[in-house]
């Protein structure tokens, strides 16, 4: 992929604009990732410690969140310069792992935290609490915790709703539940999720955020998760439309099932 | 059903509250419900008009709205008279029907607005828009737009998500969607939804407001759905919570499908 | 769509084939059915009649029963009329619907039977019994009975299973069902199927068979479904691959919600 | 669980009946198991292997498999004993992991055969075919091939259907598929299924038969699963409904979320 990241470069570098090395990132006024989704997963972790704004650039098909296509990203980059853009401020999670012994982990989550069963062949069983208050026990592979932008990713395989990036709201969707009634439930973002394992001898599972490890989770230890204070805010050229990714993405208006008479 | 609004009267006579004819509820402080949920829906719309909160005492087991049980019905009441309540106002939808010919009907839904197909053994092809912008050309059974209160009804059937009801959103549910990715989308409760049918010879389906009907919709006819001026409030004895209300009502925590090693 | 029929019948008159007008299909060798999945539903009651093979040709993209597409319409059938073909024997239901007055009603479906409430805004309630054994008592919007042709019709968009045209079984499937863990069930073809509607005053449903209406069933008229005595039979071109059908159908292997990394 | 245990041995020895070891199953005439439907899991594996019927008794509420109560355990008995009785002849999955170096494990199964990711916080890629032929590429948690005694179990939680334990059918079901239109299919239980990991450097999955881990699979390895040729024959005590264990197991006619009017 080193072609597209050479050809902006230069075309940067001759309209005058300074590049910075990765370690910079602070000091610069706009990110810009090339690659899918998962490099701007990585790369809104960047931006979230620079307070950067960050444009994405997918290097194949439109992207939920690198939404500018190799072809156009000379013209779009030049639209964004010249102050011709929208921007579009993206909730994040901050999950925070307390551990019995009283240690404490933090990560930030632009799409999901995510709680899994760590053995095969034995459901996990778990307790949430919303704002302190008992939601209830569950059973099952685990427990999707995202934002509106990973209502989109992990958590619409599960079975979650699609959350409009602009409503400040977290969705709680439980994987695979072995109750059928345990669905999905979507709160307001200013809600802390609480999750802790019951116990069990031996009982783990892991904690996955943005797809990275955070490490295992025990029955005393507790999962707490609310909206980080920082957003991250993403960069689009003109025209820029969620539905529209949405209908690209998910081939409506493309039912091949439907029958012509 | 005379029983428990008799012993209720008699009480609250006694207690010198005085009690007020149904079309006088634009005086009332306060509107006692008794029934089931399909009462609290009728309530509400006396509510919004009187702009009163009301109070919902079930036949019969405890409902998503009326969370009173005769046998407490006393206590609760006597509570709420001396002070002792929470309130909990809820989202109003209100749906506006245009026709071509230019006339308009309003309406007004606690739980939600959802329009079907009028032939059996045949889609409804539509399309939305959320705000102006276009999202969706839809096949199937019809659609759900529903408030946080209406998340548990209805449309949870369809496959919608429980929303909490103090998160200001509205979500779409497609009713059996001929498209298998037509999946519920959830949105701020300050934007608008539109629904047109797509031409087709003699199409017409029907719109349902909180189960009432409200009359047919036809190709150049749109329906417009957006959260009202007014809100319900929602009265409930100490105690209430809206999580034990969902586990219970869903049997969450009782799954005999589970298996005792 | 005259065209390809135009064309279609010129060559068949030319290599010697003499063509039946559609009253003489009990004659026919072969039906041969052009439109869509539709028509081939239409073509199914004519070819079950005849008891003669059925192959169609779709006017546009690839059907789940018309499989043959219009450009190699020509082709395909010389390799069927030289014998170079494979069979597919489909089931059929049938549908017999008893009313209390005596009256019996007979249909048969190559995709469904399915029984959905004629009121907007109220759930149907019923009860289903397989083979003469009491199975469940439901509420909701109707229930489907689908054959597996049928099963990637109406019954995929309600939660249906796919199953493979050569299993001798019979899916019934609630349309959004007001309990939560009311799911499809798959028995055995040689299973009969009753449904009747719980009694509540001026309780109706509609019975639709393959699309088209039977008529209205009400509390104590019966409907029966089991699987007809004579099946269909599809002639398919060589290379005919139901997996490549659905693959196509579903957008299999299109995934574009998945992230370039 | 000593209790019913030493209840039931004292019995059947007074009535004159011979207990026999664990390990002498293979000269049973009857196996009872008392535990829950894991230990009919286990006790299945035995009477296999013993060509015996087995009897489950429940040590808690009824199960799915074992269907005695320990308060009808005596009378029960003392039924099959007696002649009165029915049987019921289950599926089993034999499933066989062949390796690149040759080497082939083989388990068998009456519930299912799960393939799932071992890491977390990464999708796992693989290929199914149904007796030789390419069905899809798969991208998710992984997949579940079920027998009708196993599609109550995981598979439902996954949203499989429920099977009839009569059909000889074989539900295969993706774990939280990334194409939203990957669902599942049932096929007639004479079709095998085989299941490859798609290349990708370190990817492996775990198989899972029955809840018990039956190793890695890696991209060069191929997992092959077919109808057993021995069958597990269940003995019920008179009465025994599958539909009435469903119908307490998932709470059916239990609505507590419909209301009240």
């Amino acid at each position: 992929m080193a072609e597209p990241m050479q050809v902006l470069s230069d075309h940067l570098t001759k309209v005058g604009i300074t590049l910075l090395a990765e370690d910079e990132a602070a000091k610069a006024d706009l990110i810009i990732a090339i690659g899918g989704d998962g490099t701007m997963l990585y790369a809104s972790s960047r931006a979230r410690d620079a307070n950067a704004p960050i444009l994405g650039i997918n290097r194949g098909r439109l992207g939920f969140l690198a939404d500018v296509t190799p072809d156009e990203m000379i013209s779009s980059v030049d639209h964004v310069l010249r102050g011709d853009y929208t921007t579009d401020s993206r909730l994040l999670l901050q999950a925070r792992l307390l551990s019995r012994s009283g240690e404490e982990q933090t990560a930030f989550a632009l799409n999901d935290v995510v709680l899994q069963r760590s053995e095969t062949g034995r459901m996990v069983d778990f307790e949430t609490r919303i704002s302190g208050r008992y939601v209830n026990t569950h059973s099952g592979d685990g427990l999707i915790v995202a934002t509106p932008t990973g209502s989109t990713a992990y958590a619409l395989s599960c079975g979650g709703p699609i959350i409009e990036p602009q409503l400040d709201a977290i969705v709680v969707v439980p994987v695979c539940p072995h109750t059928l009634t345990d669905r999905p439930i979507v709160v307001s973002a200013n809600q802390s999720i609480e999750v802790r394992l019951i116990e069990r001898d031996d009982t783990k599972a892991e904690i996955t955020v943005d797809g990275l490890s955070m490490g295992s989770i025990r029955p005393d230890d507790k999962l707490l998760i609310c909206a980080a204070n920082n957003r991250v805010t993403l960069v689009h050229p003109p025209g820029y439309d969620f539905y529209e990714i949405l209908r690209s993405k998910l081939f409506w208006g493309r039912d091949s099932r439907k029958r012509d008479t």
